[in-house]
């Protein structure tokens, strides 16, 4: 099989042959122009989020001249949602909520400024208006299934404060985008920004120390589940941060408890899953133990690209929804050695070697 | 019957219990800042697409204090429009093809900027890339039917700018959201315009005289066309010009027979098909004689608001898709009272007396 199961609850079952909507928020975050909380290059961070967009959504990056690639030759997460937007005709959706750099095709606009700097708790002042845009942009879809991806450069940190700010043991539980996860750097920077919230409101956390894909992507899941919509909350920890934003939001504010609706799921890739460096499911079951996560897996071993066996040692790992998206066109027929051989077929194309070296 | 057919095809059959997407392209004009080519309120008009918007999807304006209404008590069509979104609760989406206030909801951004001065033939630089973006959206929609209707103040006046560039006869057909169509100044105004076109293509005369909402609309109907998918044109004479836009495009460009697929029609208002100052149906018969008009009737005349009876004197008439939604929302079954009902019903709270008197 390929799809790994936690907490299975029939899910899967929701989403065969459902009209589906791929949709991914993105936000640059201030902090990583000055600490290496993300492992991205530092030359391209701030294009990150719309050369994945763009490569998603046309199957080329127009902001920069390659898709995004990191040092060892791991291409951006972003290749393997195109396979699947690519191989299964999935309509995508862009939804800015601050990447420094605007993509080079139509999104939808919910905050035009980046986050701001989670070193100095000052992450954003408008988590709140952020989730009701959100909540509008679900309620105004019409697609049976809601896959929600997020491509937010050094998003794994705001997911660690988030999840320390609302009270989770989350310390050491935290993924990342590098093979060398500097966890005592993103602790530091999170404990430092957690010091200005406000109180332990979810909002005030946000604000502190969140990122702005956070409350969009949990307003877009509540009125999603409110109309009966299953919803792939794509990613690894960072989507489990977001959970535990919804969970409380649910708590002290909606009170519809749509984690017990069964309609929503995370969704990431099996680097995540496997992560030793990580705990995925130990985060998930300490916010409610009723919520399944699928796994997709990669056959990238079979590679002979050293740039996808890289996944296989724990680059990149997962983002812009490439794990929950693949669960759903797995669940829906397409075979995993399709999305090896698509990724394998466009790499050459996508990161020429000149242009390759230019970047690194 | 509250649908009036011309040139029927069949459409509505096609249209019928399917999922619809309700859209609306808006964008502002600079000339409308120094000539008085819209009967919008000056100190509005700049105003109005957001507010329009901002009603249809929350059921409120934001951006001003009431909605948008004329001197003589005639609300916006947006009120309409917003009765068939509540009352059949059809999803919206906003797209912004430079609207000068951004409204303050989530919206899809493909052009930051007005359409500029088309007295000075410098309406825009990029009307390919605006119908490319058209196409990008249109291919990433999930719905099965889609609306897409406009509110640009001034419009009439690139509609006519339009027709005239591609060689219509159009002089004394083009409708205007007031009793009284300053038709003399809208002629002077695009004449000057079109000396400036480059060529007679069809891109070089929106360049000069059209506005960013028409290569838009025209690339979201191409993309859904080529999925198989019913486009209502939710416009009046507005709409007749972008129809002219598709055919130029498919017939220089595309090639790929759109409006005899059968699959584009025009939704227009009672008041549109029957304004004895122009000739919807002699525009679109120019154009293609297979695209069926379809134009849906109101019981204004019965209501005790002056503002509803306005609209069968020849104010306002049409806009933001009200003439569109109305015809889907009739062969799905709404009956024209209930329409009348639900705006009577909000009227007051929408126009609260002391605010009227404020803005006029």
């Amino acid at each position: 099989m390929s799809i790994i199961s936690v907490n299975d609850n029939g899910f899967l079952d929701k989403i065969k042959n459902k009209k589906v909507q791929f949709s991914c928020v993105i936000s640059s975050i201030e902090t990583t122009k000055y600490i290496p909380i993300s492992g991205v290059n530092k030359k391209v961070i701030e294009y990150t989020p719309a050369a994945d967009m763009e490569l998603v959504v046309l199957g080329k990056s127009l902001s920069i001249s390659t898709p995004p690639i990191d040092a060892t030759g791991c291409p951006s997460p972003a290749t393997i949602t195109r396979a699947n937007v690519d191989l299964k005709d999935i309509p995508v959706l862009t939804v800015d909520a601050g990447s420094a750099v605007k993509p080079k095709i139509p999104y939808i606009s919910v905050d035009e400024k980046p986050t701001g700097d989670i070193y100095k708790g000052k992450a954003m002042d408008n988590s709140k208006e952020l989730f009701k845009m959100g909540e509008i942009i679900g309620k105004n879809l019409t697609c049976d299934v809601l896959i929600i991806g997020e491509s937010v450069p050094g998003g794994t940190t705001t997911a660690l404060g988030v999840l320390l700010g609302l009270g989770y043991d989350a310390k050491d539980k935290i993924s990342s985008g590098s093979v060398e996860n500097p966890k005592e750097l993103k602790l530091n920077v999170v404990e430092n920004g957690l010091k200005y919230a406000k109180s332990k409101d979810v909002f005030d956390v946000l604000n502190a120390v969140g990122d702005k894909m956070m409350p969009v992507v949990a307003g877009m899941a509540f009125s999603s589940a409110k109309q009966g919509r299953p919803v792939i909350l794509a990613g690894g920890t960072q989507m489990a941060s977001v959970l535990s934003v919804i969970s409380e939001i649910d708590k002290n504010y909606k009170k519809e408890n749509i984690l017990k609706s069964g309609l929503v799921s995370i969704g990431t890739t099996e680097f995540v899953l496997n992560d030793k460096n990580a705990d995925l499911k130990g985060i998930v079951e300490q916010i409610d133990e009723n919520v399944p996560i699928f796994a997709s897996k990669f056959d990238y071993d079979k590679s002979e690209l050293d740039g996808l066996k890289s996944y296989c040692k724990g680059s990149v790992k997962e983002g812009v929804g490439a794990g929950g998206i693949s669960v759903y066109s797995y669940a829906n027929g397409l075979n995993l050695n399709k999305v090896r051989k698509y990724v394998e077929k466009n790499y050459y194309k996508w990161f020429s070697v000149d242009e390759w070296i230019i970047l690194h």
